[in-house]
């Protein structure tokens, strides 16, 4: 079965290569992108303003193969693919939670962004506490890794 | 520029049809569910047992088409597409963050789950609140509607 999706618009970065990048957004604080909705969706966009965060699904269009075992950019071990954030993946789809400053027309400016330039948007949903952020919660392999998170930078291990 | 994607697995749930069910995981609480991952990507679920939530992201296969304005379930007002949670869309991808049980092989035991029995898997994602969770967000439209979401139920309007 195969499920085809088209991009709705595109991400606009500081970020024109995957090397040097921020890793999630605690990363990217203050850093300033863009996200041009296409002209066709742009209706879609009314009442977006009243959020202050927004949830970003994208393409990783620069991600070719996967393999199911990683050593992710926060750890120095071998860990299951599903439990890390590596953008190559079956289905190769980015997740990032971002700050939404203003919307001008079509284009949303946000920031906190940890997206390479160019990158195909696939939709725009409202971020909601409520339905997005469990209270309690265990992190795994991360509980360690997190701290450190926001100092590291991408390399090319995930070209 | 197309897209396409493959289910990675398949979610089951107590939902066989859209009507009276619940609204986003508040909605759902307590409701179990389980998502099997097919044979072929079960080593990427090594170490995703240490986190109590994870991500899922699934085909909203029942949907079809989309409108850019909407009355979400949780209003009664028309309102941006892109400002709710609506399963009719451009690209009709599904977001939910889940409790995770265990983990029984390729299969893992979910809860509060809003789902659509049969539902296609797309991804899955360790939840991480460091990344997912800024601290102070403003709502919108949702501000008010919030207070009600869990006594809520969807219908047909969707479908």
């Amino acid at each position: 079965m195969k499920i085809e999706f088209q991009p709705i618009g595109v991400i606009h970065t500081p970020f024109k290569k995957t090397e040097g990048m921020p890793i999630q957004p605690p990363g990217a604080s203050g850093v300033k992108g863009t996200a041009e909705v296409f002209e066709e969706y742009r209706a879609g966009l009314k009442d977006l303003d009243g959020f202050s965060h927004i949830v970003l699904l994208y393409h990783f269009h620069r991600s070719r193969g996967f393999n199911l075992h990683v050593v992710p950019f926060m750890d120095s071990k071998t860990r299951g693919l599903f439990s890390t954030r590596a953008p190559k993946r079956p289905n190769p789809i980015g997740l990032s939670v971002v700050r939404l400053d203003r919307i001008d027309g079509g284009v949303l400016h946000i920031r906190n962004v940890d997206i390479l330039d160019g990158t195909p948007l696939l939709d725009i949903k409202p971020y909601v506490p409520d339905f997005d952020a469990p209270a309690e919660v265990r992190l795994g392999w991360l509980e360690e890794a997190r701290k450190t998170v926001s100092n590291r930078k991408s390399d090319e291990r995930f070209k």
